[in-house]
């Protein structure tokens, strides 16, 4: 970087820190009707600061739940690659409120983090991308690339609107590559980019039995209880050692390189650190695989809810008629939630004894698991930025979940998309006490503007 | 029976059914608490009916819950045996009360059926041993054996001031055998003897994988799930013909005799009406052992309850720490509930993989399976009382449920239980529309007679 950008970017410190903490005391919760006019306020005030940073057509697009801001700079002419920026201007409910030791809309900054709701997940991590381009145009009056931000206000309750938004204006969001900085890195010296999240298929089963609750006295021996046919039918999805049974469940798993094991090998993180944090006696799942492969890597049959028959207080000899699970499968590239759908159902009707009625029924659409190889470009690009500004090369990490806006712009754009996150793990998301480790704020700043040189392929260092 | 006897009882129909309809008219309803001052006018309206039947030492005994009857009649000498005849005078609620052809305290004669709450179950069937008293009273001024009564006004509440009432007042209620008229028999010209209940442990169940919920896309893969733990050991505990495998379950199941599995086999009662009645597509269980006997001579082990997890509306990808089962098993003679819960509990903890911690907690002591073979001098006494009064000999069923109170006498006075019931398969009992079907209440009454000239081994009949 040149000394003039360095100069400015020190001194921009104190100023960077205050906007932050005045986006931050809008408490912008959008599953909350009454934090509506929040939302929208956060929405307008990070319209201000793009126009302070010098982004040009700020708009803000109203929508049916929540309001979205774009922004774009396309001066870098049609020769350089386009970057579009995403981020969150949302963030969680505060519950429960006693927890904070400061509270959550009042930003305040305690050795070298910044507590507020929001800091990390997800304003901290979308407003360092606003700071590097006021940077980039205080100091050098151009971006190196063309830059297009779009940034959603309902994140944390269902991403609705920017799901329709985008197919429907997939031109004007043209890029050469999505980026997202909303995870998080290893430890505060070691960045981190994860190139794989796992897709979703959700369905609810039901076992019924009989046409109602029968007396267990008078009929318990002879009609099989629905608890128990659900319980045997679940049992059977999974083999003594949690590989499942499903027949061509695993048929599209990709297999991973001995490279990729290798490299995941090397994660700080395995069967101690998953007891530690879970409390769990010993871990469960595939023995050929690590727990860090199965937990990002490898599919999964989970029975989320299960219920059936009497659950209350004290005690009813009923055997029930029906009874119920949520179950759902995270999923890996390169399943398809639709086959995936089809191979759970037919394999527990076939399962199902002539005792017993098994429905299935899919809950929502699936998501495809996201996969970016991290020998594409943008990826490479990324890695050298992080490594241009923490002086260590970035590891590259898996997610078992899902970031639903991720599959909206791989699908709909057809972009690779990078994870470049600045969060760390014990950042409190979605928990009292949120926090961002601010040396990381302002490295962030400095890893963005990398990025983005990295991306025109014009390092202007030195 | 005398032609005197005869006549009375030919007149008094009439008065007899008045007074039942008056009986009926209180609403005597155990649970609800408003009603307990007419459980309390219930029990002294049945006194004043006792005190005019010409019994002594008529009682109201009131308790913590609500109040029971005393009374006796022990005139017949000690070489002539007592009869400890039990009844209740509380009834069930009446909802859902818009399904109720006439109100059902509003006792209604339609064909020959008196339609009203509590006209079977129990206060016809109890009223008619009092009318039966009255009768020999009245006409031979004995009985041909003691007899004292006690009946209970929380039958349908719990039964609990009976339960301790029994223990510490066993001298006074000591007899030779206990009559109880709370069940029904075939048909109306097929009388029946229950000469066998099932006993019942129950427990809750609690499986735990980890020390609080996770996340299903961090942990999924890498931790068990409690729900499917649970469902994985549940589903251990039958096999597939439905046959519980908890080593030593039925070491000490009474073993039938082919006698009784005949007896047994002529009951007009099989898949067929299994199957009508639940709407089950098809029957369940031991496949060497008839429905009857599966249902009343065979212990089960059931799931009642079974929960753990999300299960709200809509989904939520948690891995549950923690997932519930209610088990119950119905018990046949000569089944130890204490036994049986140890059985099961190291059974389940046997089986349980290092990744689950399972506890087993009984929820109630348990009672054991109740039986009086049919066989005995008191089942056979009553057997030629149904025979001289229906002119038909009475089946001997078995019933897969329990009545507490069967227990109580049985294993405080140590004596046999003779159930011997009026009412019919039909008789709507704890729904809309309960009846009872009159000509059975004046057999009732007669056969009530016959059994205590039987048990006197002084037959009087001309």
């Amino acid at each position: 970087m040149t000394d003039s950008l360095n100069t400015y970017l020190q001194d921009a410190q104190p100023r960077q820190l205050a906007e932050l903490q005045e986006w931050l005391r809008i408490p912008s919760i959008s599953t909350l009707a009454e934090h509506r006019p929040d939302v929208k306020q956060a929405a307008t005030w990070l319209m201000a600061q793009m126009r302070q940073a010098g982004l040009d057509n700020v708009e803000l697009i109203e929508t049916a739940t929540q309001p979205m801001v774009y922004a774009d700079w396309l001066h870098a002419g049609p020769d350089k690659p386009t970057v579009l920026i995403y981020g969150h201007f949302d963030v969680q409910p505060v519950d429960p409120l006693p927890l904070w030791t400061t509270p959550p809309f009042e930003p305040t900054v305690r050795g070298e983090n910044l507590y507020a709701r929001g800091a990390s997940d997800d304003k901290g991590q979308t407003f360092l991308h606003v700071k590097a381009v006021e940077a980039l145009l205080q100091t050098r009056g151009a971006l190196p690339v063309n830059v297009k931000f779009l940034v959603e206000g309902e994140e944390e309750s269902g991403s609705r609107a920017i799901r329709q938004y985008v197919p429907a204006h997939a031109a004007k969001l043209a890029a050469a590559v999505a980026l997202i900085s909303d995870s998080h890195i290893l430890a505060p010296g070691q960045p981190a980019i994860l190139y794989g999240l796992r897709g979703m298929w959700t369905a609810e089963v039901t076992v019924t039995t009989a046409d109602h609750d029968l007396h267990s006295g008078s009929y318990g021996g002879a009609i099989h209880n629905a608890n128990q046919a659900l319980a045997e039918l679940l049992a059977q999805l999974h083999d003594a050692q949690g590989r499942i049974t499903v027949p061509g469940f695993y048929d599209e798993v990709r297999v991973l390189s001995a490279e990729e094991r290798s490299n995941l090998a090397r994660l700080p993180y395995g069967e101690a650190e998953i007891l530690a944090e879970s409390g769990a006696p010993t871990a469960y799942g595939e023995p050929e695989y690590s727990v860090v492969e199965r937990t990002g890597a490898r599919p999964t049959l989970e029975i989320n809810g299960m219920w059936g028959g009497f659950i209350g207080e004290g005690f009813k000899t009923v055997i029930p008629c029906q009874a119920h699970a949520k179950i759902s499968c995270r999923l890996v590239p390169y399943q398809d939630p639709a086959r995936i759908a089809d191979l759970v159902t037919r394999h527990l009707e076939q399962l199902a004894p002539p005792t017993v009625k098994v429905e299935v029924l899919s809950t929502r659409g699936g998501g495809y698991a996201f996969l970016t190889p991290y020998d594409a470009p943008a990826i490479q690009a990324a890695a050298r930025a992080y490594g241009r500004v923490f002086a260590k090369e970035p590891v590259y990490t898996l997610e078992g979940g899902g970031i639903p806006v991720v599959n909206v712009l791989q699908e709909t754009l057809h972009v690779p998309v990078v994870l470049m996150g600045f969060g760390l793990p014990d950042d409190n998301l979605h928990a009292p006490n949120e926090k961002f480790y601010l040396p990381n704020f302002y490295r962030g700043i400095r890893t963005s503007i990398a990025f983005l040189d990295e991306m025109a392929g014009t390092d202007t260092q030195g």
